[in-house]
């Protein structure tokens, strides 16, 4: 006794209704042909998530309810549940849902209202959706299915009621986004849930990424006995056909786990490919220095986009060390990268000659330093508007935190693959990228030498920044932990360098809020995840 | 029979408990020199309004308590009431909420926890705060008085229940952020609110300005019968006493509405004020182009920070109109800020020459205009960087709705005073200004002459956009209302102009993301009153 359950881990693009319908009546078909009871999508497929405030616009919503009809027209002799958002009657008012549509013999015949909506982290649902009140029992093939949409399931009630309510089992709609540690997280709380109630739970996760957010796919299926059965592919689409046991099945699996690395790693090639495909560029470039960040940014566009559609341009200055232009050239003809070099010296003396009478008489500054990255920012982006390629920003969540990046210079770009990978990270990511088959891709020097921004004579980064593993350690206790000063301090760490790194953090958020998006992998990205005040006179120091 | 109430209508720093601490004790001190029986201060007046994710952070609610038990020793003979955040246990768990706390002889004597939480627009009160569920009644002198905080005056039932319970008075804790017509929307929602109830109503606003917001002050009070007694001053700090009669007043005032142009000049000002002075930048400078946009910004610049914290600099290239240096020249003369030209040829021509080899064979484009654009950027930032002073970004509204603009370039800036103002309202506020005693400031010409961004041979905005008053009604109807394209198109305007609006409203969400932020003074802001995805599909050609 089970039931043929397809799940369509697929990935859609924000408000394209089009691409979305056909690749749900694509997944419809597949369903078919597996000779499915039932085909279970993830929540808002067909919108993409999070729409944000295109859900405002009636026009949209309109368009919601056209595709859900087109849609109905498929579901024959299968059941279709999808996540969409809909408008319904509600104690007198139009409100807008978080729904699961229940499709079947060419129409909807049941509608499930999301009744968790997370608005905390990356989420404001509570800005959008008013909270469902009612639980859903289904019946396919005989078998009562109890419908949750995502954070229901991370609750308690909703999974015991259904259960009360006669549920055999629950099918649960995702659209959970990734960080490091997540699938664990979900294969742990879902084990949990099946096992207190007795169902079997089928888990589909939305696939792709959005903006700052990657979704992983990882869909999961559980037997009755919290054992899991099924796993399907992480960061990667498909319809993945399961017969669904209604008791302790005999196949329970091993979780497939990835290693930090290999999924952060995986994450950034997978936001940064998407980024780009869904906006429409042809390709990416990116200024490589010979340092590591643009040296890991470049590996991972060109396994998200392929060689030929990624350009590197290597711009030194005097202060650019030789083996800089060295491994950086090495780098590109390794990975096959079209590679130019144009030289700043004379677009810099430009600007200091313009300044010259407004500068006679001050002192050298970061302001030298800063005309340096903005010319090269400038550089790039005229070439990227000559050849349409859209610039890549190659800075790390720790420049970041600390401010240790020039506006419009080097944090120039349309999107920054690196924005939320700490500065330690960003090594193990190249030694790890390293260790694949292909090779050494990135140079061993870029991986060993003292990182530099090579904007003054002999610079090093730790002349203006505490050693990366102490840095790195305290801005994980202030940034995801909220420890304060204090706590940090108690850990060991030295109280002056805590302090002036934890009022350098708050000091930023002006630059930070003038940054390109990011792939977030961490508990905390900055971004949507984090909304602090630029002005604030929140620091230690008062 | 009536009571002594001040209203400490002052102006908070986010996260500055020195300073916040300090205006309270010296509001209270007025207030008792004033023999009040009460001072009613704003919402959240302890932390400024809003601090958004420094409300996660424990050591931050730490600093709250201990700030309430130092403003608490000073709560004698007086009762206190004041806004502040604050964890409470509330079924098994802590809690944050956003609490009315109720000072008097020397220690807290109650709290009263905001049962109604925005998180629409601006507004992310559910990511934060917990929902009071209980109302409260306070005693001061022998008079039962009902506490509510914002929102919840704006929703029927919490007044009532309080009328219910025994109120013979509503004081009301508020942050409402200004935007043109929310005053007259204020008016008319209290006099109801205390004609329905038959109570008097004490309205307490924050004043000042935070990133993006605006708040305007302007507290009030109506008596009994819905009739407004007092009206605080509009953008001022002050503490005012009122004595509060509990029947129908003989003293009823007719409310004073600034003219629209009025209020929106006001808001520029203080929000351009607070952001450079709470920031702690020494003054500001500008691109001064001959241009309405960068005239009217030097205007509000010289209003809110006197002209010797303020610099111009005109930037001419072979495209810049001699009358556009005459204009900018003799408006700074007149205005009195240090003004300066730095011409960009040679700059310009520096990355031409760089970039000769790449563009070789290839067509002039926005390239070309881009390089001018951020020569300009960067020159600008290199003064900035040296000399201390923020730059402002001078873009309006209906530019940053098109995308008529570039990044890095005349984007470049940390403060955007006319970034939620379109262009035909730019021309009212110039108009306005030069109204005023103080005579022509801004040449007439550079308000008749026809836009243009002089980045190539004869060029006019009109070239490239609708002209302004049909673009900033279609762009009003789009972005503030949520019309669509068929929506605008029958109420006249042309199916081709509105879908190209439309379009790039949708495309340029990169730029935006990218700008410096700006004074909200309509419905619908960009920045965190508008969330759109970058990545979408949703046009109307699809």
């Amino acid at each position: 006794m089970s039931l043929s359950i397809s799940i369509a881990q697929i990935n859609p693009i924000v408000g394209s209704f089009k691409h979305n319908t056909q690749l749900i009546l694509d997944a419809i078909q597949q369903a078919k042909a597996d000779k499915a009871d039932a085909v279970l999508f993830p929540e808002l497929v067909l919108t993409g998530y999070p729409p944000e405030d295109l859900l405002f616009r009636p026009a949209f919503l309109l368009k919601v309810e056209a595709a859900l009809d087109d849609i109905a027209v498929a579901a024959i002799d299968i059941t279709v549940i999808l996540g969409a958002p809909l408008r319904q009657r509600y104690q007198d008012k139009n409100k807008l849902f978080n729904m699961a549509c229940v499709l079947r013999d060419g129409k909807i015949i049941h509608k499930y209202a999301k009744q968790y909506l997370p608005n905390y982290r990356v989420f404001d649902e509570k800005r959008y959706f008013s909270k469902g009140t009612e639980n859903a029992i289904i019946e396919i093939a005989g078998h009562k299915i109890g419908l949750l949409i995502c954070e229901d399931i991370w609750k308690k009630s909703p999974a015991e009621n259904a259960r009360v309510t006669g549920a055999e089992a629950l099918f649960v709609l995702n659209a959970s986004p990734f960080r490091a540690g997540k699938s664990a997280e979900r294969l742990k709380l879902l084990a949990q849930r099946s096992s207190e109630n007795q169902l079997p739970i089928v888990y589909a996760n939305l696939q792709g990424a959005q903006d700052e957010l990657v979704f992983d796919g990882e869909s999961l299926v559980f037997d009755a006995a919290g054992q899991l059965i099924f796993q399907a592919p992480t960061f990667e689409s498909g319809v993945f056909n399961v017969n669904l046991p209604f008791k302790k099945s005999t196949k329970a699996i091993q979780p497939r786990i990835q290693n930090k690395e290999e999924c952060i790693y995986n994450a950034l090639v997978l936001g940064v490919r998407d980024y780009v495909n869904k906006n429409g560029f042809p390709g990416v470039m990116l200024g490589l220095s010979g340092g590591i960040d643009s040296a890991l940014t470049l590996a991972i566009a060109v396994d998200a986009l392929g060689a030929k559609n990624v350009e590197a341009i290597m711009m030194p200055f005097h202060y650019t060390a030789e083996i800089s232009k060295i491994d950086a050239a090495q780098q590109a003809k390794t990975q096959g990268v079209n590679y130019r070099e144009i030289a700043i010296e004379s677009i810099f003396n430009s600007f200091m000659d313009a300044l010259s009478k407004e500068f006679d008489g001050l002192q050298r500054d970061v302001t030298e330093e800063n005309i340096q990255a903005r010319s090269r920012g400038v550089l790039l982006m005229a070439m990227s508007n000559k050849l349409g390629k859209m610039l890549l920003a190659t800075g790390n969540k720790s420049e970041m935190a600390m401010g240790y990046a020039t506006l419009y210079g080097d944090m120039a770009g349309g999107y920054a693959p690196l924005k939320d990978v700490f500065k330690t990270t960003v090594y193990d990511l190249a030694r790890y990228r390293n260790s694949l088959a292909d090779g050494e891709i990135i140079p061993d020097r870029v991986i060993t030498r003292p990182p530099s921004a090579e904007l003054a004579p002999d610079q090093k980064d730790e002349d203006s920044l505490p050693p990366y593993d102490i840095l790195d350690a305290v801005l994980r206790m202030f940034i995801e932990e909220f420890q304060s000063v204090d706590d940090i301090v108690a850990q060991g760490y030295e109280r002056e360098t805590v302090a002036r790194v934890a009022n350098l953090v708050l000091l930023n958020e002006y630059k930070r809020r003038q940054s390109a998006p990011g792939v977030r992998i961490t508990k905390r990205a900055f971004g949507k995840d984090r909304r602090y005040p630029i002005t604030s006179h929140y620091r230690w120091h008062l």
